[in-house]
């Protein structure tokens, strides 16, 4: 292994290129190889930050040339992905979800459990220094146990028709996110209820998905986990946590642009709106992210969120799709 | 009628005692009467704040020297109390709940519809400053159509086992002020979905009860509306609403005891933890709830919460204990 | 003396007014006595809260009905109804200032001082309860020993010409009311430095003052205070201080209407502009301000402002006016 | 020239480093050369970010490998090394000040001014966003015309005192920045009326220099600016603006390392403490210095502060030595 790791990207779409500018931020990474069948896309990317392109991933794994791979691809093609990564023993960090279908997650599982080589999913918020903040300051028992955990998040505008068609659904897109937070505090849960609205959006509703929900979780301890999603939010991207304890509560908020606050006759203390999407709001996330991932990959123990991980949020939101249907509270089994 | 309304007061417990202080402070109302079992409690209260005592509420109905009464009697006495204040043809602010049993309730229902006596309902936090700086602005258009509704309510400290034994319940008892504030903002409610925990409080657990609950409901215009409760907060009365419409939202928050924030090597810009208590906090609102009861005894077109007010909370108190027992949601009909 | 104070009023202008709204709040005064040479606002006072009415002070002293006086008539009488009170042997409350004129302070003030007779100043802010509570934990030690005090003070719009031309300027009209706040925290000033500035109004730069100065004051432990004034603001009253320790800081701040923060595309986190004048924002204060002269009036030890105190701003505001003319530093004695 | 910037950099102390992070942070610069005559200095900048080292900076200079160059050296080197950098025909950034000694700095004058090389002053807060912002919206004309600025600005801790006996003293060394940061808003300085103090640090007192100080500044148009600096803070290093303008206010203020809020029974809302010093506090503010800069090289029109912005901050701190002495107001004349 060089000094500096040599990065293959699998996908160069949005968060293709959200990866390879990261890379391109770290100091002991380079991008070494670009796949992507839609090879214009490889092409731009290699051009702003170096790499060889191909529209074939396998030729990445066969080069001989990446010390980890990103795979940063429709959501179809990461369960063939990581099998190729396993089978050519080269660590692997796969954006969420692993899949839409729990059974092929499932076929993978002892594959994966059973090989050496280091799978890794993309759940970027368990990096954002906010949130860890507050996840050193809990394990350091500053609030005693957690009791409640409330996660409000809310996407600034609806996705186009198209994604919504193969999002698998806002359980499965959008909230798997605050699943994976939600277990980044309290691994262990043991309940799911949850129901979904259509407020604003025709075209969610048409897609037969919901344009906001509201979900209860119950951990193994008895904890409760709330999550509030929206499809659309008029002030940008929210994303908070609040972790309520026996000792004390902590919150992580909003990020302003600045700290610049606003007096006058109409309004005081008012703030610019709030950084406007994920790629601004969670760009430090996604560059610590990689940076966590490498250092795992360079032998220190992996703190990044599992395949196991990636399986337990895939099955909530299977467990939420189902509660929100059936209006009665789905038992889970994560272990 | 005399300038001054004349009050009777059924009842001199905690908030017997607070409605006795905001009648005190109202420049429009004395207090003529005051009727508690317990004579010592009436005697200590009219020491303090004038009016004759009884150990019989049925004088105070009978002497024709009060213009309106407040039933701030045990659960078990108001729909008997409510019956007699209709029948005295005396208008009355009866606490809430009206009853623990929801066929009383109806029982009471008609002859309540039919007197021309008017019944209020005593939940102050309608009447909470902020709170209604909220829903003036949510009226004016401000945030457009409201699509969520998040309720945060924790208590200092839980209540005696003694208390907890006769409450109802932790949904009858401390979320049907939320289910209130719910429908001060969302008046149609169609479906109640509640998980309860059991999380710190081993006194409350033996009493068959929940220390801390979550909540969702539905609005019949697909509006989402969360509870979380809990019955303890080691920051203080913790008393919070977010409203998100289409175009905006809106939060009041705590209130912190002065302005005073500190700065030094361990915290900066910290306050002093949050008004303790409902006595505190809602201190502004007990006098204005009475304060608008009596602006309607004297004519004006009633604000305060209706008897039907007070039997809609009730359902959706029972509907969320079944549905925390059942694990389904469960539809409700309020009308 | 009886339980309840019996008090006199004399001048019923806005700030009378207030008095008697503050006596009328109080459980222990009464109104007694009012004394106005226009005899139609001591009538309307008496009208909504009680008392008898004269044009002539003089009658008040003499009635041996009122147990305290407070003297909110014109600048100019104060010395003269101060003496009265002397005389009369009636403890007394004197808005600030005591007189324009240092001289006749000055010749008041050994008989002030030989009299057992409590005469207090009308400085209501050190009543405020931020502020005080700021004092109280500064007391505690809480911030170490204080280097530097800012104090932000700028009203929310310039007074009428016909007040401003017998003002006396605005180091003697109101920033008067910063040098006691900075004497509060740091009695013994020894040295002013002022500048004062034109920046927005023609009519009281006819007039021969200033619409805004800064002012530093050093004090005897070489104590750094900071003092900004404006006589106008275009997002409501501002009325701040900062207190800057060796250990920490506390800073006391503008208090909003309500709680409520609005979130939208233009704005987050604003809240409705700040209490618009000090009958709102210092309400508490002035309550406060007459219950503390009358613990002392009834034999507690007096914690209220002193005609020494009074003396003092003036003494300040006096070479502020001379500092802000010659461009030089004034040294002050104080004692 | 090429397409990347070939910087050459003189001085690696403490300032030197951060500008070879900035310089190593930017796409279109390279460090190319470093100067320093304490060779280890340059060998280990070399060594993390790359260039060629020399102990001499004339090499730098003839050394025809070089676009721009940044002088980071001791302060009385800085003339000599501006005049190297013209007489070179290198456009150069230069560290605070000039020199210590405004003959110096006159002298130099003529031949800057006559000079097409560009040089540039390293006034880094100027493009903090949070302050560049501020002035973004001022210049937009929200807040309507500047009445005041209040600027405050505290270290975390005071320097060593062999830092303190070459450093000119506060105003030069400290202060200096805000002197600048005054004429970002307010360019037209015409008086200055300064105080200081010695509160905490008696090795700061044995060298005849202040540990706080408080400045009053009049703006050609009658603006006031307060400037309140401390050299230590117990929470942090502090760093606000508050621009109070005729139609309203905007602040900017200090930046806390992450969002997380903490709720406990001692305090809620507190922040971690604000970061520690300028490294963290400026880290934008002096990558996006030099991105200016290397606009302006580039041929844009310059909007860095100017060499005769870099003598006007220091007239202004020679000014305020002088009143702080003399305890009278001094007249400037900036053009």
């Amino acid at each position: 292994m060089t000094q500096k790791f040599r990065m293959g990207l699998i996908g160069t779409g949005r968060i293709g290129r959200v990866h390879a500018m990261s890379i391109n931020a770290l100091d002991n990474a380079t991008l070494e190889w670009i796949a992507d069948p839609f090879i214009a896309g490889a092409e731009a990317t290699a051009a702003e930050f170096g790499g060889k392109v191909t529209t074939d991933p396998a030729e990445v794994f066969a080069s001989g040339e990446v010390d980890a791979v990103i795979i940063a691809s429709p959501t179809p093609t990461h369960v063939a992905l990581i099998e190729a990564a396993i089978d050519a023993g080269i660590p692997a960090l796969c954006e969420k979800p692993i899949d839409l279908d729990i059974a092929r997650v499932d076929a993978l599982r002892a594959k994966a459990a059973a090989s050496p080589v280091p799978i890794v999913l993309g759940f970027n918020r368990r990096f954002d220094p906010h949130f860890d903040e507050v996840k050193r300051r809990v394990d350091s028992g500053e609030i005693g146990s957690i009791e409640q955990l409330a996660i409000t998040s809310r996407d600034p505008a609806e996705p186009p028709a198209a994604y919504v068609a193969v999002s698998g659904g806002i359980f499965r897109d959008m909230t798997i996110h605050d699943f994976d937070i939600a277990r980044f505090f309290i691994p262990e849960i043991v309940e799911v209820t949850a129901r979904g609205t259509n407020t604003f959006s025709r075209d969610i509703e048409a897609a037969g998905d919901y344009d906001g929900v509201a979900v209860i979780l119950r951990g193994s301890k008895g904890e409760t986990i709330t999550i509030l999603n929206s499809r659309h939010s008029s002030f940008g991207y929210d994303q908070r946590i609040e972790v309520f304890g026996s000792k004390g509560m902590l919150q992580a908020g909003n990020i302003a642009p600045t700290s610049v606050r606003s007096f006058n006759a109409e309004s005081v203390e008012g703030l610019a709106p709030y950084q406007n999407f994920f790629l601004e709001r969670y760009a430090d996330a996604y560059r610590l992210e990689i940076a966590e991932f490498l250092r795992g990959v360079a032998g220190e123990p992996f703190r990044s969120p599992s395949f196991d991980d990636g399986r337990a949020a895939l099955i909530l939101a299977d467990a939420a799709t189902e509660s929100a249907k059936s209006g009665a509270t789905v038992a889970v089994e994560l272990a």
